[in-house]
């Protein structure tokens, strides 16, 4: 059986039809320049799902899609994206269902890479775990009992804007003290640029990390340490049994693991600490697309 | 239809016939002095079971107990009571079994209680909310998609040990920062002595608040504000429809509620601090029977 997954990004669509087996085969990538309007974007998608079911002659049975931004999945409207404009309570589910008749599903996109490595990746097997992606943003997506939890209202998992002090600096979702607000990539950059001088890229940080520095090993740590406090929550409250740690920030990894599992092993309660497992995510640049094509399943 | 619910706290076990609307009648208590050996007071737990069953002349479905301490809800086993010396994994299920020809079940209390909100208190027909007991202990109960969450290992809802800082006072559990190790009662109680002089209970605390004390109305402000830190995390990561505020200290009442949703407003993100109820518990004192009477149907 196959599905056709999309990744719909700021920068990129990433399109593939995923086999059976969580394989991408037969994969298509569209530019989303900021002046792409939204009613060719989305004939864009459709000319795309089309094409990859004509040239790889398969059966398709549906498509998945994970946006960048807050969704209802039930209705599959997408309420906005943060970084992409033009779009306001747009029924995208509706609009695609028109033009192909295809079971088709859409979620935000860490839900979609929390099911892909729930079901093809570093949380096989695990029916509650937690997946987090370190980038621009922190997200977050919550498998319970071997289900997708969106929340009462879809919102779900937004581990990001947990605050890790009572005080601290206000971030932009409104709040204070907000996780993403210390270690979202831009945060770590500008610690980076103080102490290494201004063309620093975060590549550059794990580099020097990784050789010894030891401003470059304090800075990873310091992360980690400030996503240690919002996790040995999330282990307290929710005694999962595995967070997988996912997104471009992630690369930095054993620089971020390593004092990570020490400070839950040091902060967290003794029975959750040694149930959880605390790994890197697996699926890496085609999580995204291998995620989406499991939704029409979920 | 009837059910036993037994609330085994570590000063009274409060033991009650409950009906198919939650009302209890029948009650029974047993005091347990701390030099009660455990079998005299599974002894006079299964005579009090008995008695009940025999005085009411009802039929008797099951029996359902909450225990102060951590447990294996599968097996029926408790692992050990923080505050009532002598019971270490003890199979307190298969011991009652054997007596007691029951389909009967065990949990800890906070879950009961949580469960009694959620089918017969503030909790009716909400399919996810947390349940915060606010006492000694800072508890907490999962309702997900309708139904009581345990977690990995059967240690999930640790909402007292969530850390609010990322650097702040050593907690009993071993953590840095914990909620409870600012709001418990004890800690409570500290801040009303040094402002009031020793011989103050949290009882006169609340009267003088509610009577304008501008120093007493500060000290339950900030426990309001301690306890948003960590629900504006849970808002956030689990998106509740509902935040049940239950527990001796919850007596303060507006004290509390008022000033928490004001921070849950202030500073969780939009669509889930709109989508949220912050309330009291309504159970009150029976709700650790009531509760525990459902054990057996969840």
């Amino acid at each position: 059986m196959y599905t056709v997954g999309i990744d719909l990004g700021a920068t990129f669509v990433k399109m593939g039809l995923v086999d059976d087996k969580g394989k991408v085969c037969f994969r298509r990538k569209i530019e989303t320049p900021s002046s792409l309007n939204k009613a060719f974007l989305i004939d864009a998608i459709i000319n795309n799902i089309r094409d990859i079911i004509k040239v790889s002659g398969k059966k398709v049975s549906g498509v998945g899609i994970g946006v960048p931004g807050p969704v209802d999945s039930k209705k599959g409207i997408v309420h906005y994206f943060p970084n992409i404009k033009g779009w306001k309570e747009v029924p995208l589910k509706s609009i695609l269902k028109k033009k192909l008749s295809l079971d088709l599903e859409l979620d935000n996109d860490v839900n979609a890479i929390t099911l892909g490595e729930f079901v093809f990746g570093a949380g096989k097997y695990c029916d509650n775990l937690v997946c987090i992606t370190l980038g621009t943003g922190v997200g977050g997506g919550i498998i319970i009992d071997g289900k997708l939890y969106r929340g009462g209202s879809m919102a779900a998992g937004e581990i990001g804007h947990m605050p890790i002090n009572e005080i601290g600096p206000k971030c932009n979702c409104g709040g204070i003290a907000c996780l993403e607000r210390y270690i979202g990539n831009r945060y770590i950059l500008e610690r980076a640029k103080n102490a290494f001088g201004g063309n620093i890229t975060l590549e550059t940080l794990t580099s020097l990390a990784k050789s010894g520095n030891k401003k470059a090993v304090a800075i990873w740590t310091d992360v980690a340490e400030k996503l240690a406090v919002a996790l040995v929550g999330i282990v307290n409250l929710l005694n999962p049994d595995k967070i997988i740690i996912g997104g471009g920030v992630s690369k930095a990894g054993s620089l971020i693991l390593n004092p990570l599992k020490r400070q839950i092993k040091a902060r967290a309660m003794k029975d959750q600490a040694k149930h959880v497992k605390i790994v890197l995510a697996k699926l890496s640049a085609d999580a995204g697309i291998i995620g989406a094509s499991l939704l029409t399943h979920s």
